[in-house]
Order: C-alpha cells, then sequence, then structure tokens
C-alpha cells in the first residue's frame, strides 16, 4: 500500500479497437521504465479488454518525479502514439495522496 | 473530465472467485448511491474479469462529501459484504486533485 507522502498520478483510457498497432508491449515497457525512474513509488493498472477501457495509478514521491517521468524519451514517443494510434480519449488526474488503508482477508 | 478542487477516492481490490454472492448488482447500487450524494463529482471505474483487478477512483467536492457517502447505511453494508466474502484485498487512497488534462481524438 502507497502512504503519503505521494504523488498518485490517475491516467482513465479508452483503446481504440485497433489491432496490431504495437499497443500490446507498451505497459510492460512503461512498467519497467517507471521502475528504473527516480521517486517511483508503485502503481495500480487495470484495462477491461471488453470495453477497453483501462485505469492506471502511478505513485511517486513527488511532483517533480512525476513530471521527470512525463518527460522521459520512451515515454513521451509512447505519449505520441496514444494519441495517434491507441486511445480514443484519455484523462489525466494529478493529485496529492492524504491518507491510506487496506484490508486483507486473512482467512484465506 | 474533473477539475480541481477535488477529492479522489482511489479504491483498488482484488476480487475473490466466489460466485453468487451478491456482488453482481453492487456496482450498480453504489453509483445510484453515489450520484444521489452531496458533493458527487463523477466516477471512473474498471474491473478486468479475468485477474479479478478492479480500480474505482470516485470524485467528491471536499473530504467531507466523501466522508459522509463512506459512512452511508447502504454503503457501510456493502462495505461488510466486501471484507466478508466479495474482495481478498482491498486499498483505498484519498488524494486532492491538483490538476488535470483529457485528449480526445477528433479524427475518429
Amino acid at each position: 500500500m502507497i502512504e503519503p507522502p505521494a504523488v498518485a498520478v490517475i491516467f482513465f483510457s479508452i483503446r481504440r479497437c485497433a489491432e496490431d498497432d504495437g499497443y500490446e508491449e507498451m505497459p510492460e515497457k512503461m512498467l519497467a521504465l517507471a521502475e528504473k525512474a527516480e521517486g517511483y513509488l508503485g502503481i495500480h493498472s487495470v484495462r477491461d479488454p471488453v470495453t477497453g477501457q483501462g485505469i492506471t495509478v502511478s505513485y511517486w514521491s513527488d511532483e517533480a518525479s512525476a513530471s521527470s517521468f512525463k518527460q522521459l524519451e520512451t515515454h513521451v514517443a509512447a505519449q505520441l502514439n496514444g494519441r495517434k494510434s491507441w486511445y480514443s480519449r484519455y484523462e489525466v488526474m494529478v493529485a496529492t495522496l492524504e491518507r491510506s488503508y487496506e484490508f486483507t482477508n486473512q482467512a484465506l
């Protein structure tokens, strides 16, 4: 679980119904890039293949780390492909984490 | 798109592989409840039926609205079912929205 202080970057996207557009390898590449980046704290990422909707929340130690990741060359290239080919729409919300809590079913 | 000022409640959850546990109607019921609640601004919600992972981000005008929604009787009952039956794990992150932007492919 991610705890403050942290910045959450919420990325909501809708995939186009395109095939073979180079999207498939992207999430793994971006994750590898993020994991090496300064200030990276973690990620939650889910996509529903049926609706094409996805949410990725990445967590960073501060705004500067989140902004640096946005400007990495490989990430900028992915953003261009995102606008050109992969997404019909996306929204980005940048937020400061205030508090967090978690639950794990210990009976399982 | 949601713009500041707003509070984002990020709910990441992992479903148990249970069947017929009353979960199916819950998302719709909670959405209807939220839409009637004071300070509700919007929602992004995605679940991958294969992995069982889901992210729901609900947006509120302030912390008080988000807290009030958490305490509604119907929502409290859902939380109990969530811990008892629906989820093996969940995490909740409460964050203050700082900025947001969006992209729509106009060519489509």
